[in-house]
Parts: structure tokens; C-alpha cells; sequence
């Protein structure tokens, strides 16, 4: 099974790099070029545009940054479908809104090819363990199957949303904004007893070994307490992005959602701030900043 | 080591039933006699009123329903403070405002006793199980110690937070606003997720074995994604108390907390609505009628 | 001067209405030809298409439902730029993206002809009453002037916010968010003082002939007071639209804006409960639903 | 009628100076002595204390910082209480919480005097004026009847909400809410139009000489408009006393108030910053500060 993957941030070459571990024959793009180097050395093929990544693909990868590169990577001059076999399938990766993979979908569709929306939930750190949880939807069960042997090799679970390619979207921007909920939730709670003259690192142990004893509270919560936004996971203006397509698919659907709003607000200030390099947790500040605390 | 338990709600039987079991001579006492009898049952004292109740004891817990009860039943007419030894402890395990446990603990210092803030975490079925989490402040590090042995016979894990006996309310209040962001986030999450064509709780099932893999997602997610509401740990009336403590809190020191203001009128909205017999949690469906969802 | 007038929904007739009134030889344009009938009563020329409608015209007035509408009939098959007379000034009055308006501009640009952003405040009695306030942006002062005499016809006043043909975009939808704001405000205000037990309508009529004596708050006010959200100016979806506009507009340039989630919100709920025939101020019931009054 | 005045802050002098030159003969008490002394100059006789204040007085008038204060110069040592008159009548002009002024009539009943909340609305440039509007509630109408020769000699109009002593402090606390709706709503606007390229003032000025052509808008909003919140009205300390009591007033009663705990938050937050010597407008400037910009 020949495989491409497109787009080789920290999260895509993680990604690309545990294919190839499991041994299926790997052509890599990326748009700078110099990120698809580590891969070339451990055996993949570089490839200098995505059409020519994908000429010969049994299973196109796309991680790349949102919609409107998925759009172009896809549908564009030079992109997927402008060279893809009839039968592939392309397994879309990034977080991106739901009626994108529908219409992409639908484009595979009059194409002869196959989309699977494949989002994959968990940091870069993760993500190079292998241990990413992976969500599928799109297509039928039997494509889908298809797809199994690869997304095992990055992840340490599949879950199958049926064969709405939109469906797995949905499930991503969920979990993404479920993450943005313990983040403010952990931010105003830490807050709070550090203003009441409590330990904000000690109290946050506490909290995370009695009932927020979970990697998620512990990753997320050790930034916060610690009020030191690193490594960087993802940085706030791309999970705003995200955020803004929770509030959009929302409003679609006809539904408040009070919490998302404050996230995607809080991450609107940071970015207004001007904070370029720190993970998307550092939202967090806000809390602080609006209580009067300088933070660190 | 005499002990007395004062307040035999779901919670405090509970807890009063482990100390007989770890063979702690108890006496009770409830203002709804009937409420005693099984403990009476399994070997306890029952006394006719607080000030009988603690007439000998060493150590006296209080679970009380609110601010008010704690205050009566320590400094009112036939309370605590009328017949207690010198030199004995008072446990405050109920969920008030920092402030109160501050203001009795001083009452305590001038009658020559001490006061401990000794909140619980945990739900009615973690505190028969004797799995509660306990946190302890106030006093000195010394007469805290004197009341390990007792705390440990009701939960699995004690967590000190020094000599402010307003800290340990600062962090149960805090534990109490983070059940809360879980609820709302859930119920934001798994709306969505319906509103989009996802199985509800399927969803739910997904999430809680992947990222949100925790007994607390688990419990309250269970509810949300079943819409039932049942069985009743808390009603909303009760936590709804706590939570404007947590505003008032906030706002004594000094802070905004957006998630804790939707909290707080998320329960205010289901108060007003009027549904007695349900787990605070319910308030996630205030998620599903913004939405036009009848619910079940 | 030939004037053309496309789009006679309750605004738009008018305001098409007064144009004539002032002399104006008028062609008109709607999709549902029967609401022309009228005014080809009073002497307009009825154009069964955009193309034909504005075949001769100096000016066009556009007052349709959303940026969609709006772009069809501007650049669309059978739409305004098959057949715009070079020099021709496109006046667009309808609520839209400030981007809609500056993409259309462009369109008009390379056309030779050009487009003002010409929106409009107030509800159909005040346009009926040719009593409106006019904004007016894009093009050049030059083209604004010609403007001058048919945006005198319908309003009571006339603002100049530039050259840029998003400007006087941006400024309606802040007039209608500050319009949301209006009507939040009082249902907060009305309903906390008749849940302490004051007369809901004294209390409105206390505050508008006091503090806040202005035609707004008189007449939204009414609605909200009486829970009579009767006749309707503009419907919750309409203005839902619009307020999401002005929420992805602050996303856009980076700034949160927490009464427009609300107001946005607000509508949402109103929406997914569904109330087709009813004045977009009926949000104000949301308020009382949640304080668990029945209402109206 | 010999009238008394406690309570000499800017609001309260400017009340006291225009029942002096309507000819009514005037004790006044302040706590710090000092600003007695230009009512002296205008013919006051200054006492030392409240209870030598109201000795003789037919009619006494407070306005004072906060309930606390009230409660005390009311009811506590050498308050008015003590000395009291019996049949005379004490007009509560502070903003307090209503069941304050409902707690104190009953203080007064049993003394043998009548209490009637009188709370005014405007600023202190209002005052000055005699421009106030003034609410008027408690004992009975005969009673308020009495008041009214004074209240009109420092207000353009009474409004009467009946025999409740609260309800009057009721409609002060939606008043003043409503203020915060204002100044909220036009800080989210002129900003937002600030980011979009429009004149912050040049748009204050249109949206203030045509929807919103009040003299609340204009005066609240000039100082959002110029980012200059001088001269101080009231301090932000002052009013976020006052947002918490509606918010109270609020859970008290059942209902979520959303714009409400913005409201307060915004205050919280300016008060946490550290701002002394500002008007309570000051918190429009946490709408630049979130949108990354610096203000003045």
C-alpha cells in the first residue's frame, strides 16, 4: 500500500514518522521543502508538489494548517486530485469544519476517489509516541476498513463515526473545545485559590491526583499552575481558528453555546496581545491579567 | 477517641456509618430524628440535640445543609459551643464560605477549642465507599494530626492545606466549580455532537475512554449523555448555593470568573424552573432547550 | 436622474415609496412580483429582472435579505452588472459584511461603474415616514454627492463615513448590536424589578420618561414591557444574521465582544425554539424563560 | 419643616445645598468635617453627630457610602435612632440593597418613625442642577406625601413605587444596571468600529445625534469616546458595590442576569488593576484592553 502524506508540521511529521516505522512505503510533501528532510533520511521519498506526491498513492495523508489549505492541497492547481489513481482514498487529518470534508468528499466522489475525514486527537508529544486517539468518518465501512492498518500505526485507537465524512469533524471540534473548557476551567479555579492565599502549583497537584487524575488535566494543568506555556502544542491562533468553527458550527445548527464563546474570546485577546510563540493554554493568562496579577 | 457526628444527610450517614465500622465510638445527632436510627442501629448514640451530642466528645464533625446550619449548630442556643470540652476539635466538613469556617474557628479559639475546615470530595456512593477525598486547614499542623486517623477511616486520601481554616473551604469550593465546568462542557459537547448527527452517547462513550477517560467525565457524563438524572448526589438548589459562594468569593478577592457566573445561572434557571427531585447536573439541559430540544 | 429600486420588502417599499413621492422617475424590481404592484400604482415602471430594472439607470437602490442575495443580484446571471450604464452609482442599503460591500465594490470598479454603501437605521414606520438616518461610504465624495438628493428622500439625515465601502457596513451592524444591547438591557432590568415585585410596564414607563427618554428605548421598551412583540420590524432570523456579522467581524480584527455572544445567542435560542412571526425583540422572552416566568 | 442632611459627598452636598436655597432649614452631618463647612457658609447649622443631627428633625435625609454605613449612622451608637423624633421620617437616598432599606423600616416602625427609600438618579452635575429624578417608596402614601416638598426641591420629578421600602432601591439598582448596559454596549461599539478603520469619535457623534440621542449616551459615551473618564461621577469601586447587589438581588429572586455579570466582572476587573481616581466609565477601557489596544 503506497502512501503519501502532505503536510509535515510538528504534528504531521510525528505522524509520517511512525508510518514509515510500521513500514509502509512513504512519499512525503510539505511546502517548505527543508521540514521533509528527517523523513527523506529515514527512508521516505520527497516529493516537489502534491500532485506528484500523490501520483501513484493508494492513501493520500493531509495534515496541513485549515480549510482554506485542505481547499487548495485538494482541489487546487497541482493538488490531490489533479494526478490521484481512481480508488484511492484520502484520509483528511486536519481539524477543519465539517461541511469542508462534505464538500471535498463530494469532489473524491466525481473524481472516482474516496475521502475519509481522520482527525486525530492528542499533542505533538503524542502524536510521536504513536498513542494519538483516531476518529474516521466518511465513505463507506468498507473504505474505511481500508484505512484501518494505517491509522493504527499512529494511533492507539480508532473510533468510526459512519459515513458522514463531516461526522469526525464534529467530533474533533468537540474535543477541542472540551480541552479549552478544562483549560479556562483550570485557569479561574487556580486563579481563585491563588488569590485566596492558596499554593496554585500545590493545589493543582491535589486536584490532579484525586479527581482530575487524567493526562488531559495533567498536561494542560501543569502549564497553568506552572504559568509557563511550553513546549508549544499548538499556538492560540490556531486553536482559535478551531474555536471559531465550534461558534460557526453552532450557530449552523442553532445552538448557544455560552462556553465556546469564552474561549474563542479569551484566545481573540491573546492573539490581539501579541503572544507568538507559547501554547494555546496560555489563554490562560487572561484570568490572571484580569485579576490583576501580573503573572510571570 | 469519642466522636460525634452531627448531620446524617446522604452525605453524612454515610461518612458517620465508616467511622462506627472503623470502630470509633459515635455519637449522633439529626435534626430529623427518624434519619438516625440506622446508625443507632449499627451501634451509635443517638443524642436529642447538639449540645448533648458533643457533651464528652473529642472530636465533633458537622455536615450540615448550609452557612446558616453550620453557624446554629455551633454558636446558637443548645449548640456546639455550649457544653463542648476544652481542648476538643471540631470538624467542619460541610461546603461553606471561607469566611464562616474563619469566623467560628475564632469563636472556637475563644471557648478553648479548635476548628479544622475538613471538606469531602466525592458523591453519596464514594462516601459509602469510604473513598472520599479529604482536605484539612485551620488550627495548628499538631491538632490537625490528632484527626488523621478519624478522616482516614472515611476517605482514601487527606490533603493538608496548612493553618488558614478558610483554605481547605477555598478548595472544596473550587472542586465543586470544576464539576461544574465539566457538566457544562459536556453538555455543550455532546449538544453539538446531536445536533450534528452524532448518537449522543455514543459520543459520550467515545470521549470517556479516549482523552476523557476519568470516573468524574464518566459519572456526570453518563447523566448528561442519557439526560437522567438519577440518582440525586446533589440537588440543584444545594450546589447552586455553592456556586454564588464561589462568586461572592470571587468577587471579595477581586475576580472575574465568567465560567462560574454561567454556572451559577445555568442552576438558577433550573431553580427557577422548579425540578426538585434531580442531580444538580440536570442543569445541562438548560444546554438542550436553548437549543429548542425537548429533552427527555 | 433614473433610479431603479430592487428588493420591496417592508423597508425597501418604503422607502422606494418616498422616492417617488419626491419626484423621482423610479423603475422596481422584486422577486415576488406582486409586492411592485403598488407602486407601479403610484407610477413606478416594473421590471420583471435586475438586468432589465436597471438597463437605463443612474442610480440603483439594492435593500434585499443578506449578503447572498445581494451578490446575486449584483454580479449574478441576469443581475445588475450585465446591464449597469457606465458611471452609474449602485447604492447598497442592505445589512452585510463590510467585506460583501468592498468585494462588490471592486466588481463594480471593474465595471466602470461604482458602489456606495448607503445603509439605512430605523424600522418600516420610520422609513415610511421618510424619517430613516442614512450612512454613506465608498467610491469618492464626488460620487457620494450625487447620492445626496435620493438619500434626502428617505432620511432625515445623511453621514459620511469615507471611501472605504465597508465603513458605513461596519457602523450598521454596530447599530444594530447596540440596538440588541437595548433590548438585553431592559428585559434584565424589567424582569428583575417584576420578580421583586414592581409593575413591569410602570417600571418601563418611569425609565423612558427619565433616564432613558428616547425613541429606542420607548419603543423596544414597549415590547419588552408589554411582551407584545407586535408589529414586527425585522424577524429573529434576520437580525440573528446580522449579529453574527458583527461577531465574525470582531473575530476578524481581534476583538472580543461578550454582549454581542449573548445578543447573538439570544437570538439563536429564539430561533431553535421557533417563533416565525414575531418582532426579533422577542428575545427578551429568553430572559423570562429563564427566570421561569411563563410570559406571554 | 426642619430637615437634616448626613452624608456630604459630592452627590449628597450638591442634594444638601439645593434644600437650603429652597429655604429649608438644614442640620447637616458628614464624617469628615470638613466638607460641612460650605453648607455653614451657606447658612447649615453643622452637628458632631448623627444623633445631634436629628434631634429636632421633622425629616431626616442620608446618603451614604454603602448598606454598611447606612445600617450604621441608621440603627448603630449614637444613630439616628437614638434620637430620633417619634413621627419623623427618614428618606434612604443611598443605592442599597432593598431588603437594607426593608431591614431598617422595620427599625423604624418599632421605633415609631417611618423610613421611605428615596433614591435619586443622576451624577453629581445633576445634582448640582436639581435635576435629579427621584423614586420614592415605603411607609405609607401619606407618609411619602410629606416627602415630597423636599424631594422636589432637588429633583425634576418623583416617581412613587408604593409602600414597599424596597422597591424603590429596586428601581435604583435597574437604573443603574442599565447605566452599565450603556456604557458596556457603546464600549464594544466605538471599539469595534475603531478596529475596522472608523473615527471612534466622529462615530460617537453620529450614533449620539440621531438613534441614541439621550444625554445618558451622550454623556457616558463621550468619555468611552475620548478614552477620558473624568470628571469622576462615581468611582468603579462604588458601582461594583452596587452591580453585586443587583446581582445578589438577582440570585435572591430566581433569575439569571448575563449582562449583568459582565457588568460587574468588567468592574472587578478595573478595580483589581488598580484605577483610583477614574469614573466608574473607566471599565469601557477593558473593552480596548482585550482588543490589544493600548488606549490612552
Amino acid at each position: 500500500m503506497n502512501i503519501s502524506f502532505l503536510g509535515l508540521g510538528s504534528m504531521g511529521a510525528a505522524m509520517a514518522t511512525n508510518l514509515l516505522k510500521a513500514g509502509f512505503p512513504l512519499t512525503v510533501y510539505n511546502r517548505t521543502a527543508a521540514k521533509a528532510e528527517p523523513l527523506r533520511q529515514l527512508g521516505a521519498t520527497v516529493a516537489a508538489s502534491p500532485a506528484e506526491a500523490v501520483r501513484t498513492a493508494d492513501l493520500v495523508f493531509t495534515m496541513v494548517t485549515n480549510d482554506q489549505a485542505l481547499e487548495e492541497i485538494t482541489t487546487g492547481p497541482d493538488g490531490i486530485l489533479s494526478t490521484l489513481p481512481l480508488g484511492a482514498i484520502h484520509a483528511s487529518c486536519s481539524t477543519v469544519a465539517p461541511d469542508t470534508n462534505r464538500r471535498l468528499a463530494e469532489a473524491h466522489r466525481a473524481h472516482g476517489s474516496f475521502l475519509v475525514a481522520s482527525p486525530v486527537f492528542g499533542k505533538p508529544d503524542v502524536a510521536a509516541a504513536g498513542k494519538l486517539w483516531v476518529g474516521s468518518s466518511g465513505a463507506t465501512a468498507e473504505v474505511r476498513a481500508q484505512l484501518t492498518p494505517a491509522q493504527a500505526a499512529i494511533g492507539q485507537g480508532i473510533h468510526d463515526f459512519g459515513d458522514d465524512p463531516g461526522a469526525a469533524s464534529v467530533a474533533k471540534l468537540c474535543g477541542n473545545f472540551l480541552l479549552g473548557t478544562v483549560i479556562e476551567g483550570m485557569a479561574e479555579a487556580l486563579t481563585l485559590a491563588e488569590k485566596c492565599g492558596l499554593d496554585r502549583v500545590g493545589f493543582y497537584e491535589m486536584l490532579t491526583s484525586t479527581l482530575f487524575n487524567n493526562p488531559i488535566y495533567k498536561s494542560y494543568g501543569k502549564l497553568i499552575a506552572e504559568q509557563h506555556y511550553q513546549p508549544v502544542g499548538a499556538p492560540p491562533a490556531i486553536i482559535r481558528k478551531d474555536m471559531n468553527l465550534v461558534v460557526q458550527e453552532a450557530y449552523k445548527n442553532d445552538m448557544p453555546m455560552p462556553f465556546a464563546n469564552i474561549i474563542r474570546d479569551r484566545l481573540t485577546a491573546t492573539v490581539a496581545l501579541g503572544e507568538p510563540d507559547v501554547d494555546w493554554a496560555s489563554f490562560a493568562q487572561r484570568v490572571s491579567d484580569d485579576a490583576g496579577l501580573a503573572g510571570k
